[in-house]
């Protein structure tokens, strides 16, 4: 297992495997062949980046069990999805921040993410996996009542891309198995979602290969794998943080 | 008016303004100051590239009143869209692409779009023509029997985001007004779509003011203003061109 972390500290934007408190610094492509630099720099004294820069984030809508059971949906017989915009994009560390422009509940959903590592089209569900760079946390911030405000037309997208909205990381793992993965998020210290990834409808093999016959996937490109139970609405002022087992925690405040 | 385009050649990518039949080959930013290299080349010794590198494109839906009246459908109260995966952005005559997991109806859209010149958040009405650097044509091309086809889940996105069929160019031009342009598209040499711009419900200075209070825009975006009567089908083999007078032709061919 590795940790890939970017960062900014006063020589500029960087990225490294994370070693205990500490950063070894690389350079090339973090999805070929990265080369170490031979430093290393205390995370402490770095601000951390999102781990990659997305060409795009997707993610999925009604992709575990438990959640459909309880809002009584059918299992779909394909990944449903849309895009999150780019201004979305949010580090470990930094604000969400409720938009000036909307009052209504702004829910927090914490998921697994598959990092795309290859670029991949129309790759088979066997084959997926080898185009799979790793795993991150995802707080996919949603202001729930644009979605369905409009009765003719859904705004999922409108509804999860307001700045600050698309939170990931703080590293991006390579090396684990998703199925033994749990995600857990915490609110104010109180532990609002804890759901096994096993229990996803369309697992990160099923969901690259599916995906990649109708869009290529670009090496950095995130995959949000959908939400389970216990999804709730931030106050401003509130703490989150998201929570998967051999990735690290994400940690943000809303305000 | 000036046209601004980007180009591939063998010296690489550059950007210039459209001169007759030469391009007047320019440095630095598009979006701010570019500064005349004092080269110029024959645009026939090019190949033109889409005219920016949008870091998102947003679609209207339901955006003209022939259409909205045709189809019976409410005018919004504000605008609706999605957002179009970068994997889908093709330049003026590259091929769009039947994508080969999808066997319905693909359907040709010409549509106006914004281009996007400087960073903007949360803009009035009134600033708005302030942050549009001008204008290009849009061929929206999508794949219109997924829309609909899970009852629970509207897929937008991934009907207009194969790759390919977020078409745009050939230029992007500067000093238009937009109330007095018409966007015509030709399949084949017929003439499908030719429908005032004037017909818009949300036109470019209020589509940019409120989708800006959504999302802070980035020089280079794209919004696309949604299409009106006259959208067909298109079948592999076929030649398609959105015309704007003023901007000029986006050519392609479908197979």
């Amino acid at each position: 297992m590795t940790h890939w972390v970017r960062f900014r500290n006063e020589a500029g934007v960087g990225f490294g495997r994370l070693e205990g408190d500490r950063i070894a610094v690389c350079k090339g492509d973090m999805f070929a062949s990265p080369a170490d630099t031979g430093d290393s720099v205390p995370l402490a004294s770095v601000k951390l980046l999102t781990p990659t820069v997305p060409t795009k984030m997707l993610a999925l809508w009604n992709n575990f069990r438990a959640l459909a059971e309880k809002l009584n949906q059918a299992i779909p017989p394909e990944p449903l999805y849309l895009l999150k915009a780019p201004n979305s994009f949010l580090a470990p560390g930094e604000v969400i921040r409720k938009p000036a422009s909307y009052d209504g509940k702004v829910v927090y959903e914490g998921e697994l993410g598959i990092v795309i590592g290859k670029r991949c089209s129309a790759v088979s569900e066997a084959d997926a996996p080898g185009f799979i760079f790793g795993y991150t946390c995802i707080n996919d911030v949603t202001a729930a009542e644009i979605i369905q405000k409009d009765p003719t037309f859904a705004q999922w997208v409108r509804s999860k891309s307001f700045d600050t909205f698309g939170v990931f990381g703080p590293a991006v793992v390579t090396g684990l198995d998703p199925a033994k993965l749990s995600v857990k998020l915490v609110l104010n210290g109180q532990e609002r979602q804890n759901y096994p990834v096993s229990d996803m409808i369309f697992g990160p093999a099923a969901i690259v290969s599916r995906i990649s016959q109708d869009m290529t996937l670009e090496p950095g490109d995130v995959i949000c794998c959908g939400t389970s139970v216990g999804v709730g609405s931030m106050k401003p002022g509130s703490d989150v943080a998201v929570t998967i087992d051999g990735i690290g925690t994400l940690a943000n405040r809303y305000e």
